[in-house]
């Protein structure tokens, strides 16, 4: 296994931008992660984006455009689309490309403008996550409807109550509001989570991640030419990923998609889950963060999660702070931008550099990135670890 | 550099089937290349699916969900997107993946359903080949315009007659009688090329490949795992994949895209143009297949790449066959599926089981696809060396 190290990223504020076209965001994060590098575009090697190609101006090829505005050409150019994996995807694929041996300098991108959807467009996807409309669509199985049984299986069965996950949001949202790249930057209280409007029953309108625009980037180089260039590493020391379909018996909640990849990542890592001082996960809905607790091993079982979250154990502070970026749920969600915020989230707080919201003596962290064709499990995951 | 073979393929006879959806013929090729390769689903490790999501059912997720209908679940499931180049780079990507190291037994799928793109998709997708229609639509760069282009510079400055180009058609619909999987199995004459419809002058209707259906796969070990498969191995010498943008100055048909992944696809195999047996290139319009030959080295120009048709040296029995299958203009292009079907017949006639389209004594092979985001000079082109 070679060494490869993140040296440069780069990100947008996420948001919603009737003016801001997707292209620009790209040459934007794209630009920002080679300079953050130290780097030149014609040193790039290869470049892959994930992006679902949901944008307002030519959908379909905006990652290879991209690339191309900023100076990556003639190079091996991909775009892949996993859904709400897309990013961390790219980024992985990246990974293995330096992996194989026939490129030392690999760029991934993370692209979506969600805000540019029409019902046209979901029509025409037959379902926007990436799902299989014709299967999940007549059963009701979108993604909010999936994670509010899961919700409604925690709350019924496991003894959680409706203002904790009411607090997954708060938490989040508290984090969001020292990210100046995140989506939303205020705080919410339980009583406005619990207040807001109805959307799949249990969960209210914050407890879902919202629509967003964005574009994050980052720049994987090999050990072997790490000297060329100047921007301070950050090891990806591991990098799985796995899919899964439903669970076929059993506990609606028991998917072991999540716990096989963190297994390998961890594994590959030379690592556990006490080693983790942050960790950003796919909080998409407030009781997908208690799921990835127990699932990337910090605790043993939902009930235990809950225990983790009323103690502050994953708040700025606490003793493994989850989603310091804001999460999905405040930082946003623009798809295919989503696991590649995720590693940058995580480089600026192993490089010390997170402001406000700096995990003190942070040296690794692990980032988790869901979704692709069978919402109900997360069909697709990629799981990372990172290290100074 | 790892040895790695294929082992099993699987294709469907292209067409266009109004009653026949994408992942029944997904599942299809899956099963019949995981059975030629003498395996099991549950021995494929990752699993690359090339398409643009062009289905009449659930167009986001067909690739990871024929993936999981024919068995093959937990693993790395990605899905790629790059225009025609489509099917090509998930061969290259499964490539790649056995090169990390990371894996032995990976499959390419590649998949379209063309006949299903509705007039609503096209609009909504800007450009049907995945090029960037804000830029290339208001400038009529669309596929059948460029080649339309370089097919006018090849006869006004280079001395191609216009029945020159009609006859890789002739050729190619030759080639594609002997194929039972071909879109188009008869014969066409130049005279009927010249009077069929005009498409974009000087091109007409049998100047250029058909709206197709199709699904093929490929099953890809490494040497370590050869041994557990029966399927007879065909190896891949060199897998190259460049970009490029629109020649900037100069000479239209000068592009330099494909030469640069055929000289670092040659390199990689310590080959050469003088040891390719048969060739498989995109012909998506007449003028291709000529700008192809010189573009991989055959011979040194057009006007050479003409004699060449002239003389029969790439038809059947010549010496250097192209497009035995039928290439694109016959066989069919069903974008996605393509690169794929043609290391499927490289692999067939490396195999020596070609039947009565055989090139004799063939031991080397050399496949090249184009597509992608600039389809002027073919954005993205991947080209593969295989031999027995």
């Amino acid at each position: 296994m070679r060494k490869v190290a993140v040296v440069g990223t780069g990100m947008v504020k996420f948001g919603t931008f009737e003016d801001r076209g997707i292209r620009k965001m790209a040459e934007e994060v794209l630009f920002q992660a080679i300079k953050d590098a130290g780097a030149h575009p014609s040193q790039i090697q290869a470049a892959y984006c994930g992006t679902n190609g949901f944008s307002s101006d030519t959908p379909e090829m905006q990652g290879p455009i991209s690339f191309v505005q900023a100076g990556i050409t003639g190079v091996p150019i991909l775009q892949l689309k996993n859904g709400c994996a897309s990013g961390s995807n790219a980024f992985r694929e990246a990974w293995i490309a330096i992996q194989s041996g026939l490129y030392d300098v690999v760029v991934a991108l993370g692209i979506e403008k969600l805000s540019a959807v029409t019902l046209e467009m979901i029509k025409l996807a037959a379902s926007m996550g990436g799902g299989d409309g014709e299967l999940e669509g007549s059963m009701g199985f979108f993604p909010p409807g999936i994670f509010a049984m899961f919700a409604r299986h925690y709350i019924d069965d496991l003894g959680v109550t409706r203002e904790q996950l009411a607090k997954v949001s708060v938490k989040n949202h508290f984090h969001g509001t020292l990210n100046p790249n995140a989506h939303f930057q205020k705080n919410v209280t339980v009583e406005q989570v619990l207040a807001s409007r109805p959307v799949t029953s249990p969960l209210n309108l914050l407890d879902c991640c919202p629509i967003s625009d964005g574009a994050a980037a980052a720049v994987l180089v090999s050990e072997d030419v790490l000297k060329k260039f100047s921007g301070r590493p950050v090891w990806v020391k591991g990098a799985a990923q796995t899919s899964g379909t439903y669970p076929e018996e059993g506990d609606i909640g028991e998917t072991d998609t999540t716990r096989r990849a963190a297994a390998e990542a961890y594994e590959m890592a030379g690592l556990g889950p006490k080693d983790i001082d942050l960790a950003e996960v796919h909080d998409c809905f407030t009781p997908a963060e208690l799921m990835h607790y127990r699932d990337l091993g910090f605790c043993k079982d939902i009930p235990e999660a809950a225990y983790w979250l009323e103690q502050g154990y994953t708040q700025l502070g606490g003793r493994l702070p989850v989603n310091t970026s804001g999460g999905l749920l405040a930082k946003g969600h623009p798809l295919g931008a989503t696991g590649v915020a995720q590693i940058c989230e995580i480089v600026e707080q192993l490089r010390g550099e997170a402001g406000a919201r700096q995990v003190e003596g942070a040296i690794t962290g692990i980032t988790h990135n869901g979704g692709g064709f069978r919402q109900g499990d997360v069909g697709s995951v990629c799981v990372h670890i990172l290290q100074t």
